[in-house]
């Protein structure tokens, strides 16, 4: 029997950012199943909750089916408060700190969450940076600064090395650096000499033919670079060139940035610095 | 009485992104404590799985305490092999999925979860598009795809626009521009040219002039630019001309690209696209 479709709910104190994403995870298990999901951020007031509350009370009645509630609040008297939605609600902190403090031997605090906050201003400075040194890579001029690389991605052009990069910058504070490979590099199968000597550091990517070829048709239809004849040749060359150099290499055609960062990390072994 | 030092395994058959947030959130309830984090991401077989037992009961022993575990292991026979561990195991779908279900009224598939996958191709390739879309502005140069924002952030060099950009068109793929403000906007108080027509689509970044400074000393150390006085002048004009025209604003001096983000898409009624 078809289920009503119901209105999701994800409150949170802070962002909900991490929030959102368990939701999301779980609902991959209900894979027929569709809500409407509504993030209602920022909500660290007993008036900010009283408003939440009247919006979840009137989708119940939309919906004639009962809201699903996620919510991380820290502070005790607003989950309470929470609680008297017309509506299922799951608290985070009520469904693990309890059993976490009892595992660990640690009472919990109170305090608000912080882990998309700013928090430790270090910390969070180094991954702007890192960000910023992933774009100084992003023309593929800047070779100089190689020597300061986490990890130094190299593959033809549009293969996915800049999302990745910035990915892992803006994550993980990793510093990642981003080689295009092109012709030139081709012409004598020899690793090109900016490379030389970071052997350990270094990881390819590559791609389908046929997916690079859509994607440098975007850009610049109808060219020669875009052609799915001149896609085939350098991601020919290029898996040779790894091969035959030992670099470790991923296809990205099927796999999300956030797959390729966390294999690459674990790969070569790179230290998060968050 | 202090409690010894405990490892906590982060272990999953897909990235692990998703706990390693929601584990980074409790933990912030436990501030005092700190415990030694080690991520086991793509464990999707049960070979995996009994070589994390291994590590698992190695790090009890090394420790003299039982490691905590949270886990997101879609298969069930995987996480019951995990629960041999000589540790506390939390699982985010045995805590869940069953009170999920019930509460929406469809079973839950088994189906590995893909909210770090590439999903939805169309899904994905938006947040890449979104992506490549935020740095053709990274130079400043590029204003005449401004039409295509979603929104555009306005403000003086270096106050965070670009990060922020990129959060926006990576997590959400919001097409997010970026315009920086330079004292050529300045002289004559009234909204640059370029901006003119995209009233509710503009929202402004400040930054208190003192970080200002210290991040422009980085980049161009002892430059007119990055002096206090310049950082001064350039501030108070940009929050001159953001009041003048009505244009919403924040200070993201204390505040991280993910509060910033989610508040800005809030506050000026952006929708996300994934």
């Amino acid at each position: 029997m078809a289920q009503p479709s119901r209105t999701l709910f994800i409150i949170s104190d802070r962002t909900g950012i991490t929030l959102e994403n368990l939701v999301r995870t779980l609902m991959t298990q209900f894979d027929s199943y569709c809500c409407e999901r509504m993030v209602l951020p920022f909500l660290d007031t007993p008036a900010k909750i009283d408003a939440a509350l009247r919006e979840i009370d009137a989708a119940a009645v939309e919906d004639g089916a009962r809201p699903v509630v996620f919510s991380s609040l820290v502070d005790e008297g607003l989950r309470t408060r929470l609680k008297q939605a017309n509506a299922q609600v799951f608290d985070i902190f009520d469904t693990y700190l309890p059993q976490l403090s009892q595992a660990i031997g640690v009472p919990h605090s109170g305090h608000i969450g912080l882990s998309h906050g700013i928090g430790d201003v270090g910390e969070y400075d180094r991954r702007v940076s890192a960000v910023n040194f992933a774009l100084n890579f992003d023309d593929g001029s800047r070779f100089k600064g190689l020597g300061d690389a986490d990890l130094i991605l190299v593959g033809v052009s549009r293969c996915g090395k800049t999302p990745t990069c910035l990915y892992l910058a803006m994550q993980y504070a990793v510093m990642a650096a981003n080689f295009p490979l092109t012709e030139d590099d081709f012409m004598f199968g020899r690793l090109p000499e900016p490379l030389r000597g970071h052997g350990e550091r270094l990881f390819g990517l590559t791609i389908s033919p046929d997916r690079l070829h859509r994607i440098r048709e975007e850009r610049r239809p109808g060219s020669d670079y875009a052609s799915l004849a001149q896609c085939r040749r350098e991601v020919s060359a290029a898996e040779g060139l790894f091969r035959s150099n030992a670099i470790p290499y991923l296809d990205s055609t099927a796999v999300s940035i956030e797959e390729l960062s966390i294999e690459i990390m674990q790969r070569i072994g790179v230290e998060r610095h968050y």
